[in-house]
């Protein structure tokens, strides 16, 4: 099954405690194209400027990934420059210029207008709703936002909510959208709004997946060094839908191996800047990430045990 | 196999957004010994004034809990006071009266001498090393501090971790005490000062234990209604320990079924003020739980799978 991604494509100037990269490519559609395009399919809907390094996604083309509805327009593309503090637990963002993507009116190609699987990164709310009516027959509609949104645009963001199959959000953006510190309440709440399943991130700490009457738990991934966070929930998402697509299924048991997939592919990207980690990922690493997490949580207990 | 713990026996006035508690029984000793004495038989080496509320601690007794080693002092119990903030994330401590504290000298009684489980609560390290030139062989040492000695007591601390075989500590501690931000990288070096084992305590968001070539990771149980937070890293660790010394064995598999009682117990603690929640808790309330930790966590994958 293919998937369907929409989202910013954009220019990241990255300062980590590690070194720094200069406009290499970033956005939320970049990142979980690169992850999920790893396990199934992808078509990219988004927008550029004419200074975008296009040769910089060529190993997405070289992959399968779809790139017609990438729209090159003119004037400069979607800029973002950051530093991260040196326990890379906050960032500054020290420029945002929204150029060519201020006006993004995402169009939807006629090839991918049937595609089974869409994944709205987090733009405007009324933006992804056009998406979603471009869209024939979605199967899986899997969407994220932000504060902005949570804020300015909450009414469209809610009525979206009514069409979407499974919210991914961080912690903090479940919080404030429910209006409930609790993230167990706060997925409840957004559960009645709509989605069948709710995905919190929670950076480091791991994501919690929130079913109809069940929930999975997935660590993240303890790495000895995270180079660069920028992408990493983006790549979680590339990961969830890109394994759940790729066995096109619900099952429980298949939702709870796309959030080891997710986990995986996150961890993965945090390795090098920008999407680096995925040019020559191979599958077989993929699998033993997999195969690490099993290690890392798996436990077994007889119902029944003597008292020492 | 029985278990000696030494810790604070305290007063706390604790006020959460649910309620106040006014000098209920608390204190490090007491929450590990509440947790701990679900699962094996514990000793308690501590000091509480004049005004302890000692009736309080009969449930503890009934469990077949030592007090021997609990010293009556004239003068006031370690009182604590403090207030949660409405998410519960933060505290104010408003009031901290060390009284008969202050001048603790632990006095192992004859009878725990011979334990072979010890579990050094968050005192002074000069006085845990004390405690263990008291018991005659000691199998496996558990050891718990904080800020406030890593700071004031470094050089006694790091003699200590020379004769520790479990190091138990939140991520803020590990990582004040090696000076890493990188959780892995701090177990490592916690682990050449002596240390076998390292387990990282990061409240909601789980455990980590590190061993010698492995971790293991366990989530913190998804409660609706965190009650009030104070002793839950105690009772993780009475859990940890208690389930430990109940099966005797430090074989990984044992070693991660105790990480999933520390999280489990530690979830109970959370549940009402003081040790309420364990007056009446039953072994099946525990394993039902345990398996409930089993379903948020399990999953199964194939090393080979066909591509979607």
């Amino acid at each position: 099954m293919s998937i369907l991604v929409v989202g910013s494509v954009a220019l990241d100037s990255v300062e980590t405690p590690f070194g720094t990269a200069d406009r290499v490519v970033g956005g939320s559609a970049v990142f979980f194209a690169a992850s999920a395009s790893m396990l199934s399919k992808v078509g990219l809907v988004g927008v550029v400027g004419d200074d975008y390094p296009f040769e910089q996604l060529d190993f997405l083309s070289k992959r399968g990934t779809d790139l017609s509805g990438v729209e090159r327009a003119e004037g400069e593309s979607f800029f973002w420059s950051g530093r991260y503090s040196y326990d890379l637990n906050s960032r500054d963002t020290l420029e945002t210029r929204l150029g060519v993507f201020a006006d993004f009116k995402p169009q939807v190609p006629e090839a991918l207008r049937d595609s089974r699987y869409v994944f709205l990164g987090n733009i405007d709310p009324v933006l992804q709703m056009e998406v979603l009516d471009q869209v024939r027959q979605p199967k899986v509609v899997v969407c994220d936002t932000m504060n902005y949104w949570i804020e300015g645009s909450r009414d469209a963001l809610v009525e979206l909510l009514g069409r979407v199959d499974i919210l991914m959000v961080n912690d903090a953006e479940a919080r404030q959208l429910a209006g409930d510190h609790s993230l167990l309440r706060a997925a409840r709440w957004i559960q009645e709004q709509g989605p069948r399943y709710v995905v919190i991130k929670k950076g480091e700490h791991g994501a919690i997946l929130f079913g109809p009457d069940w929930m999975f738990f997935v660590p993240g991934f303890p790495l000895e060094v995270i180079f660069d966070p920028t992408g990493a929930g983006d790549s979680f998402a590339g990961g969830f839908v890109g394994y759940m697509a790729s066995v096109d299924s619900q099952e429980p048991e298949d939702l709870k191996r796309a959030m080891v997939y997710g986990s995986a592919m996150g961890s993965f990207a945090v390795e090098s800047f920008s999407v680096d980690r995925f040019h020559d990922l191979k599958e077989r690493e993929i699998l033993h990430r997999i195969m690490e997490f099993r290690e890392i949580t798996a436990f077994e207990h007889q119902l029944e045990r003597s008292r020492g």
